[in-house]
């Protein structure tokens, strides 16, 4: 994973405009906030999903790159003092205690609609019916119906009865959504067969299910230095949360679970899943 | 243009998700601020781009559409009080007047996120070069080398030179570049001539400056009704514009000597360009 986030830094430093003119503090907090940090995890799926069907690395760079702009893009706005208002983030300032909540705001727009920029080009893919598809599964994923419903959902958690019903919806559309697109990417740019693009689906509903159980345990148990933010958060805000529902052990058992389950949906695929297989166990054993 | 917007509330109201879910204020937030006002300039501008070069109706508006969805989400954002802080927009409270910031800012980013959807769909055009040129040039205009980049140059205008370069500029980002899509995405569809293209690029580019040098004169003597929004607020907050270098009799002169210019670049077109003429005339003889 540290071979591919050094690939994924190279591409991000590519993609991102170069701080220049009156604007240019708009660049400096796009770089900022996508260079120097984070697990990226999610462009590491992109990777290594492609490279189970021999997708080109240099497009697979491309999309995993736009990939990690909307996953920013979401980290800046959910930091913003009107949502989640976290002072840090991958150990350092958050973008709106940088800069300011303007520039925040402008940059995470501008890291989404570079997403959206990079996938849609010739580069990226020589089928057009291809790009077409990563930037509709992409606006689907993480649009109103998807990611953005869940950060609503999230923040109107007071409103509803937290069921494991409704927090499993609420994580699927606020992490789920985005891991199944950074995984089914990678198969959609090989079009890949019905049953793999199954079982890329199926491996990354599982895995950001356990994922986000995994951060929900962080989130109790964890240091906030080695995470690089704050911990004990959500209880604080009322988030609903597995915690809340099944209980430090029963979340334990059931992210366990999911990672096993996970792992299994990988079994058509060779050794090259084997990088795969390995993410899943580090979606449950990682502290930070 | 009044047959035009009722064409762009019907397919906006077709394209925005229902209210529905725990996350429902989000959808309702983002019909708010689509729905039920506003002049539809640059969707009008869309379908009778396209309406020059016999393209389907259907796709036409849902473009335009897309296109007015993008519109809405900058306004939405710029209106938020770490931006320009208005209370007032399309003779209603803003979105973060009738919500709350949060909401606000995540209804613009699924209209943002909406567009991009609706533009790579298969229903938007039959070839899918089409629609990802369609994707590619709009996340260009409104991205951060265009409208975000404006709109960081807009709230950094106290720390740079105001000279007529710099405000073309600025406004060449934060209004042209939309203005030029809007216009270029009806020739895009029908794969119109270079010369064709460059026309409407052309048209486009001088009737988004004249616009724009009309709205600060309606800043400096509109009335706010009239317009549903604030006036007198550009001197106020030290905002770049035209007047401020030009003066308002100067300033007046230009926006007409541009709406004429932008008239002349369609003497290509026939008769069925009568209405872009109209628009270029209305651009500046407006009062709202």
């Amino acid at each position: 994973m540290q071979a591919a986030a050094g690939e994924v830094e190279a591409v991000l430093d590519m993609l991102l405009p170069k701080p220049v003119g009156p604007e240019m503090q708009l660049f400096e907090a796009m770089r900022y906030a996508a260079l120097g940090g984070g697990k990226r995890l999610r462009p590491f799926l992109t990777i290594q999903c492609g490279r189970l069907f021999d997708v080109g690395v240099a497009q697979l760079r491309q999309v995993a790159g736009a990939v990690e702009c909307v996953h920013v893009y979401s980290l800046v706005h959910d930091d913003l003092p009107a949502m989640d208002d976290d002072d840090v983030r991958r150990g350092k300032p958050t973008a709106h205690k940088q800069f300011d909540e303007a520039t925040a705001i402008l940059a995470g727009n501008a890291l989404l609609t570079l997403a959206f920029q990079v996938l849609s080009r010739p580069d990226t893919h020589a089928d057009p019916f291809v790009r077409c598809e990563l930037v509709t599964r992409l606006a689907a994923a993480v649009g109103g119906r998807g990611m953005i419903g869940g950060q609503m959902m999230d923040l109107k958690a007071g409103e509803y009865e937290h069921t494991i019903e409704a927090v499993t919806r609420l994580q699927r559309l606020k992490t789920g959504a985005l891991f199944v697109f950074a995984c089914e990417a990678g198969g959609l740019m090989a079009k890949a067969s019905p049953k793999a693009m199954h079982a890329l689906n199926a491996y990354a509903h599982d895995l950001g299910l356990a994922f986000q159980i995994a951060d929900d345990l962080l989130d109790v148990e964890g240091n906030a230095g080695r995470m690089g933010k704050a911990a004990r958060k959500d209880k604080a805000a009322d988030k609903a949360t597995f915690i809340e529902i099944l209980g430090v052990e029963r979340a334990r058992d059931q992210a366990r679970r999911l990672a096993d389950q996970a792992m299994r949906h990988l079994d058509l695929f060779d050794e090259r899943a084997d990088l795969l297989r390995a993410v899943a166990e580090f979606a449950v054993a990682r502290d930070h």
